[in-house]
This record gives structure tokens, C-alpha cells and sequence, in this order.
């Protein structure tokens, strides 16, 4: 049995699922789940996740929600398919990697999130975005990005001279951030610049950003 | 070389380390921070973490961050001594604890922080606790509690019928939470209630329980 996939391809959060299936070469089927007629919170999709978010994946006998436990379960079950994408060989390696990948989690994916919601959700429900909103949660990234920019100006990648899951996980916010007026946050750090050029012209990611069609 | 803690015994994220480090049984040494003359934001403190937050931790060459990291990775050094907490010698297992160490993270850290900070910080800097924002957290809190009281009318732990993790990361925000008003939100709940009457009474959360003397 193919491995299932319940979510959405312009989804976020289903995105980083697809990018880890692609880093490992796996094939997979995409289970569309109806989130704009409320699917994701009613039966059956809640007993794949009751907390009623996509996505949930199934394989074989086991079944997964939070789509960061996904992906360290895809990096683990086929550790040597593909991109080593935690590092688990190594203690050190996957400590450092483990580092960047709360970093994400923990301090860019808030602000990114809040972003992407002003420039992406509010327009597609013809709001515009608010502009204090906007403005402070720029800032709370900018002190982020600057880390990154230390960071990346000592290592090819967040986790070191490798691509890992610490890069991988920024991708899927990342990417529509990208399409905003506010790109230049990235591009003008020249070393994290360098490191998104590196991240977003990877072939899985070049194939899953075309599912990316929101805006 | 002793591994070294650089943090403080009161604080949320220090606890999660300190609690780990009891369960493994090491040795370690706590080098207070002072943060309320703001040592963490600056010189030598920025360089263990750049963004200026306990707790960090070194161990021989190793200097690490992010406290969820710093547990992972004394789990997986000492994976043999004290509590299987990742339980990675099953891929199932590990990726089960795994959702619900996800869900810890990104599901009930959010509302509990946001009620630690009303019940217990904002009293101690002479402001009483904003009603409004106690509703709307408390509501969210419900929510994750119920899927909690589901999920353990099935297994002992999250994560199974053994303590990992995903049981452990509830611990620093619960502990304090447990002394507010709003503790009849875990004990109405019976699976749950069970569940943070044996998380609470380990000898490691014991131990590290009585240094959380905020309130």
C-alpha cells in the first residue's frame, strides 16, 4: 500500500510532508481533504487527527498527524533514501540540526505564519492586511533572520554544511513569503539570501511549489 | 567534565532540561543566569544562544540550545541509563511520542504559557490577571485537554503505556499551572487527572518541582 497523504497541496503545512516525500524519493498518494466544506472536523478525519488539522498520513499500520512528527518519521523509516535529513548517525550532527529545527518551530514559524495570514489568507477573504499587524511581526522576524544570517555566515545550512530537515522546515512558509512585497527581508541578507537561493531551487522543492497556488 | 545548565530552577525551559536530566540520573551543574539584570541578552550569555533566552547547556564540546533540543539529545546520548524517554529502538513507538510531543509544542504550550504569565508573572510585577485574555486561553486550553482525556482513556501515557517525552515537555508549564485557580481543568478530567497525579509524583519532577518556587 502507497503511502496516503490527507491534505492539501497548497497547504502549509501539507507541504512540508510532500517536501520530505520528495527529499526521499517516495511515492505517495495526495487524499484531498474538503477543509472549505469543514471535512477536517468531522468523523472521518478526525480519528486520523483530532485536532482536525491536515495533515495526517498513513502507512502501512500506523497513522500520523503534526507534520514535523511525519517527517522525522519519513527521515527515520528511510534513513538512507535520499537526503540524510537528520543526521541521526551523528550525536553531534543531530543535535545541531535539532537546535535550528526549534529555532524554526519555536521562533520563525510564528511571525511567518502571522505574515503569510495578513499577505495570503486576508486577501483571498478580501480583506487587506493590517498594517500593525504586519509591522510587528516583521520585527519579531528580523531579529530572527538575523540569527539565520549570523548562522549561515559560518554554515552552508542551518544544521551545518548539509541540507537537513532545519532547512527543509522553513520551506513551506518561506515560500509564500517569498511572493509578498516583503522578500526583501530575505534578499538583502546576503548570506541567507544565499541559503534560500540554495533551499528553493532543489528539485523536491521546485516540484512541490508548484502545488503552491494560493497566491 | 560535568555537563553544565546555564539557567534558572524557577524558569519553565530550565525545568524541562532539569527534569530530563534527573530521569537520566546525571550529574550536572546549574549555572545561574541573570536575567533579571538582563545577563541573558548579553556577553558571554549571547554566545551559547544568540537569542538571549535560558536555559543553554555544555556538555564536553558540545553547546546547545533550545530546551526541547538539549532533552533530545540527553536522551539520545544516554539512552541506556534512567527512562526510555524517545523509545527510538521502535520506529512506531518513537514516532507516536514523537505526534505528542508535537502536539505539547505547538497545541498546549501556547495557551498554558499565556496563562503562566497572568497567574503567576503578572503578579509579581504588581498587575492582576487579565480576565479576557484568561477566557480566550482557557477555552483553547479545553480543547487540547479533551483530545488529552481521549488519548489517555486509551494508553497510560501520551506517548503509550510508558512515561517519554511527550509526557515530560507538560510538565514545566503544568507544575505551575497546578497552583493556580484554574487547576479543576486537569483534575475534572479524569484520564487526565490520573495521568498528572503520576507524571507529578516521579522522583525526578519531585526534585525539580521544589526549586519552581515562583509561586
Amino acid at each position: 500500500m502507497a503511502i496516503k497523504v490527507h491534505g492539501l497541496a497548497v497547504a502549509a503545512c501539507t507541504v512540508r510532508v510532500l517536501l520530505c516525500l520528495h527529499e526521499k524519493g517516495l511515492e505517495y498518494e495526495l487524499v484531498p481533504v474538503d477543509v472549505f466544506n469543514g471535512a477536517h472536523k468531522k468523523q472521518p478525519y478526525l480519528s486520523l487527527n483530532p485536532f482536525g488539522q491536515i495533515p495526517a498520513l498513513e502507512d502501512e499500520d500506523i497513522k500520523l498527524f503534526e507534520s514535523r512528527a511525519i517527517c522525522n518519521y519519513l527521515a527515520n523509516k528511510y534513513k538512507d533514501k535520499g537526503a540524510d535529513l537528520l543526521r541521526s548517525s551523528s550525536l553531534k550532527e543531530s543535535a545541531i540540526a535539532e537546535i535550528w529545527m526549534e529555532v524554526e518551530a519555536h521562533q520563525l514559524n510564528g511571525p511567518l505564519r502571522a505574515l503569510i495570514h495578513q499577505f495570503v489568507l486576508n486577501p483571498l477573504r478580501g480583506k487587506v492586511p493590517d498594517e500593525k499587524i504586519v509591522e510587528g511581526e516583521l520585527e519579531k522576524l528580523e531579529k530572527v533572520l538575523d540569527v539565520y544570517e549570523e548562522r549561515l555566515s559560518k554554515s552552508k545550512y542551518l544544521g551545518g554544511d548539509f541540507y537537513t530537515m532545519a532547512d527543509l522546515n522553513n520551506l513551506p512558509y518561506l515560500l509564500y513569503f517569498m511572493k509578498t512585497p516583503k522578500a526583501s527581508y530575505v534578499t538583502s541578507r546576503p548570506h541567507v539570501n544565499a541559503w534560500w537561493n540554495d533551499i528553493s531551487s532543489r528539485p523536491a522543492t521546485i516540484k512541490v511549489s508548484e502545488g503552491m497556488t494560493m497566491i
